[in-house]
């Protein structure tokens, strides 16, 4: 765990106290993050219990609404787009903190209430962590929910250099990293990538409440996994799809299209008609799929070559599997393990630039692997 | 791990001997399954180097098609639907076993097409284990893919009742809940929680090719799960979704018409239009997805405890993690790197068992590794 101060101080402005208005999962998550780095936490939020469930999980301890608490550095607002603005106008007000930012699924229309309402646009720096559950409330808070994941930043061009690095810091304080891009930009791309995702999960769910309990029965991981995000709360999805409604509304007539272009060409194959177009979704879903970033950003996995490998089940079997690797002077990019349970052997998916995937074969064959290239 | 025979025998016929023809990712997690109970298990695939692998896995020895073997209790028929009636028949000509199967997705057609190719009926019981995964071929089994799943049995009228309680054995046997349906109503069913389901989720997928670099580096876990499946093999899925067109196609239909509708809703909201249609799709999503059951295949009871262990974009970092576990005298069971993308570090998610998860955690901590216990 790094929970040293130094390393705290080490890059960007200092982050030692933060107020976190809002005990919710994500409020909450923030503050656990925070916490295991040493920063100071005090926690607000209309519900009594929530806040009293936070401090107890460790979250921080309860902010002292009378103005004696000196200003926190910043101040993170973790409420519904729609709350946000009047959150932020009166934390300003109070002057509650240096510098503001907020948690929202949808940042476009966030930012312009907070300027109509007559917020300091200087120190507000509009954030967005991506991370998240189908679970919500204090319960389901965990420190390392935005680990390794992007956090939105969408700074106006009010925003005070300061206010951006004091807000960037803070992102990277919860393992996160920092992604500046435009709030309009921001809604489109969340459209995308989350919102009409969600739509389409609850479609999908919402056919399962007709079926019968022997169909049911033969769910697998599959349909688990497509309706995962459709538990979510339907009153905070209604909120944010609101907030986003036209760039959504768009990628939701795509998809409806391609669907119904599919249902009509396997209707058609009842009467010999060719499935050219199933098998094209199918080809640009996998196409799609695969943009979605692994390791680097840029690469994507058919950038890697996967050579698998056969792995004794024997203490540091892996460890002499990189020792060899190493020796041969071949950096493994990234590796899955495939390993059923009981079994003596296992398989490493080892990913390598491609160049060096016969040389890596080469050298592993020759020091006794198995190796299926 | 289950390996007494008097196990294997307590309950419904021996099955004692098997004959898996197809090493791919289903064939081979089912021979595994019952390698652990002391199945003999004979394996055949057209692709030798998938048969190899297989074999060299544990899953069983290479079939020997001269007819020297005696014909094995059952035999599974693990093949994409258009190849199991001709390998069925092909099997039974040569007397292969007394009892055969399949594990075909789809079921009407592949009764229709047996039948009228003159395949023995009675001895036929066709079968669909409820287990999956988005990676394909030998390497990827598991024999642990149906623990808990259900897995559909499809006789016909003229099934002798003696071979279906064999292959209810060979299901239970691999951990799974044999269910018992006609086979259009498996077909109706599966198109509901499986094969819809993956449709929509390539239709998801396929947006994500049109966006921009930055819009998918907000990608977070929600839509890495409702497109998972999406990364499945489009030519197998497009012969799956081929053979069970009809009930496949009113699924989609009606999903494409929820999907319309939430957009026009949207779209209205600009206008000052209610969202009452949103909120109705996410209540209804959220009512279908609580009606997958939980006792069959819900999360699997977490054998391993699993730490994440930040890990430097250095050359050769994850051998000198694996090493400093085996310094420690622990034993990784698996790892999955996480990675962000342009992050310079990494998240190895590392496996061990519960009890050496306090010793694993100090060790890398003394050693300077960043865990999040």
């Amino acid at each position: 765990m790094r929970t040293s101060r130094d390393h705290v101080e080490a890059r960007g402005p200092a982050v030692r106290r933060v107020l976190v208005a809002g005990a919710g999962l994500i409020g909450t998550s923030i503050a656990l993050a925070l916490r295991e780095h040493g920063v100071e936490v005090r926690l607000t939020d209309p519900d009594p219990a929530a806040l009293r469930l936070a401090c107890e999980l460790g979250a921080g301890a309860a902010h002292d609404p009378s103005g004696a608490e000196a200003p926190a550095d910043i101040a993170v607002i973790a409420a519904p787009p729609a709350a946000v603005p009047g959150v932020l106008r009166a934390l300003q007000d109070d002057g509650a903190a240096h510098v503001y930012t907020d948690a929202a699924s949808v940042k476009d229309s966030v930012v312009g209430a907070a300027d109509r309402l007559g917020c300091d646009m200087a120190t507000f720096v509009p954030g967005h962590p991506m991370g998240g559950r189908e679970k919500s409330g204090p319960s389901a808070a965990r420190s390392d929910l935005f680990l390794g994941r992007s956090w939105a930043l969408c700074p106006t061009g009010k925003a005070d250099p300061s206010a951006v690095a004091a807000v960037t810091r803070l992102a990277r304080l919860c393992g996160a990293e920092p992604v500046v891009l435009g709030a309009a930009a921001h809604d489109r791309a969340v459209a995308l990538v989350s919102h009409a995702p969600h739509v389409a999960s609850s479609a999908v769910a919402a056919r399962l409440a007709g079926g019968d309990d022997t169909a049911l029965a033969l769910a697998g991981q599959g349909v688990r996994d497509v309706t995962r995000v459709a538990g979510g709360d339907p009153l905070l999805w209604t909120e944010i799809l609101r907030h986003n409604a036209a760039p959504v509304a768009r990628v939701l007539e795509e998809v409806a299209a391609d669907l119904a272009a599919v249902a009509g060409a396997l209707r058609a194959t009842a009467s010999g008609g060719d499935p050219g177009a199933v098998r094209d979704l199918l080809d640009r879903g996998r196409a799609g799929r695969e943009r979605i970033p692994g390791k680097h950003g840029a690469a994507r996995p058919q950038e890697y070559a996967v050579l698998p490998v056969v792995i004794p089940d024997e203490p540091n079997a892996l460890g002499r599997l990189f020792a060899a690797a190493g020796e041969a002077g071949i950096n493994i990019e990234d590796v899955r393990i495939d390993h059923s349970p009981g079994l003596p052997v296992g398989v490493a998916q080892l990913s390598v630039l491609p160049a060096a995937s016969d040389a890596l074969s080469r050298a592993l064959a020759e020091r006794g692997w198995s190796v299926y290239a």
